[in-house]
């Protein structure tokens, strides 16, 4: 038994990017295992990418090593980093994509990837995922320390992820995400709520999905364990045309 | 070596659901195999996930434990259940899921899963496949016997599948399924056909695809074990539009 | 720890043909390691298939058996062979799948796989990936020699691959793919160009995505280590409707 990688990118599945870091990842720890979060990120979308890593990370053993890469500035100045938190690793470029998980986990240790030393002999400009990042993390599992990998920096943050505003009796949020179903992810966390409102249509806060309003918005706590908007057995976003930064406001 | 858990889930591989779930059978047995079988059944398709799931079990080793999740009720008092049959155990909902594998495979015990301790301590309503049943399944491979899951139940059918009709010299039967090549599965058993007809047009019925008529066509026992309607190197079922429940005759 | 199987196939990952493999795999060599390179080629695309296994699978450990299946003849006479070259193991149609990265990695003993002992008991015409190639490259991380497998062939090139040509001061080629960003790739080999064309438009040649120009073609060393077209965080083969074949010139 190694210890876990686990991958969570934009690369699609596609044109074997992602099977491909598995290929160095084995190379360097034949022992490891490893998970794919998602390789189907929405393209260079750093907010999707946050969002869907601090929903799952925590189900994760601890100790796992998860590399990350949404990484439009690949080959530019942002920085390559790993960063050690009580319970994890995350490996990845300092881009905004660990700004969420680690509002909840605090970073302990965070260096940039500079020694050449655990990355690829090449390194192309196009792909640190495979040249640097997963190498990094998968010396990570074998036990090398974070300070061999490279000089201690402070971690920045980049993400500007909407704040719900919380006004007395309600939550004024926004969508934010919207998954494989068609349901649209709030920036609201669960709570109370008696019923929410979208474009002005109010809906009811459902307890499951097949209590929702067939043709009209319902709410839901959802698997990221945020408001979900959604029609039942239906895709709300595709119906809807539902868009990113649509407000949402939800009653106790 | 730990034991084999295989997935099939209608979550699609965007946001993480299928990942997650991988998170959580590792947490709870280190050693464990995951294999997904799927996790792109159309949402909500209970029928397609029940064909997919009968058309492949039978190739994994003895003692597999599938964690099948197409589950549009999750959440409400349909059952959460984990099966023994003679070579494998199949944890989900009893919502039809596994009707046509159990066809084949005999239930020898069957539990609702209603122990708490199986299970994460915080379920959501939205999302059993993380909280109830990969859990139940990775407990399974470590081996907790069923009665330990949960109280005994009786299975009950669900699913509305399509039988094929014989009459003599000919089966009739219909459209059950598209693939990724856009060949329409039949839910007519594999035979000696001469050839078969769709909207009255006659195709042979051929022994590879290449042997398949460019325009018009044709008909192959596929990899389903079922009379499979093609074009070769093209999509049979966009080219005609063929819909689930369409009418296919094959002739003896 | 097992050896490490590889998969490279257009069986998309929708029907459950990718995951039933596994089974078949690991029911022969129960320690195995199982990667996915891809099964998302597009169907049919064998030189799609051949520039995808070219590009990376030099990352993977050595004695990594590679299971490549596109193959729209299968079940037709085009033969199923093993190929062991100095690091690796192809396993597959000989169908001009393996014709690129064979240019690299010298074939050293290539077989039929004729021999039933190491193949599926019933072998279905239309999916030999699952009743051939996989059980013969389970076999081959088990040990057994390719002698066994079958007998000896000779390598035969069936895949039309366009070469770039060489004029002074310049490389004349053409697209040949594009990647899941859009990104098209050219059978350009990188070097160290100044500028590009396509379809007389000049764009620069630039050290990372962020420095192409928003709306005209830019080109770069991509992930192939070929060179590609793109625009900077949009999909340029979209924008252009560019196709395969399309002439792409580049000055040094």
């Amino acid at each position: 038994m190694g210890s876990l990688l686990v991958f969570l990118t934009d690369f699609g599945t596609e044109d074997g990017f992602a099977g491909v870091m598995k290929g160095v990842a084995l190379s360097i720890n034949p022992d490891l295992k490893l998970v794919d979060l998602t390789h189907n990120v929405r393209s260079f979308d750093i907010l999707g990418g946050a969002l869907i890593l601090k929903a799952h990370y925590r189900y994760f053993p601890k100790g796992t090593v998860f590399v990350g890469v949404v990484d439009p500035g690949v080959g530019t100045k942002r920085k390559a980093i790993a960063v050690r938190t009580p319970n994890y690793y995350f490996v990845g470029p300092m881009n905004g994509l660990f700004d969420l998980v680690l509002q909840e986990e605090k970073p302990l240790e965070v260096v940039e990837l500079t020694n050449p030393r655990y990355r690829l002999k090449v390194v192309n400009n196009t792909f640190h995922g495979r040249d640097i990042f997963t190498p990094a993390g998968a010396y990570i599992t074998k036990g090398i320390p974070l300070r061999e990998l490279g000089k201690k920096v402070t971690y920045k943050r980049f993400l500007k992820f909407p704040k719900p505003k919380r006004v007395r009796g309600k939550v004024i949020g926004e969508i934010v995400y919207t998954d494989k179903f068609g349901n649209a992810v709030t920036n609201i966390p669960c709570g109370k709520f008696r019923f929410c409102t979208f474009r002005n249509l109010k809906g009811r806060f459902v307890k499951n999905f097949l209590q929702g309003n067939k043709s009209s918005p319902s709410f839901i706590c959802g698997s990221f364990g945020l408001v979900e908007v959604f029609l039942p057995m239906d895709s709300f976003a595709d119906r809807f045309n539902a868009q990113r930064g649509e407000r949402v406001i939800c009653h106790f």
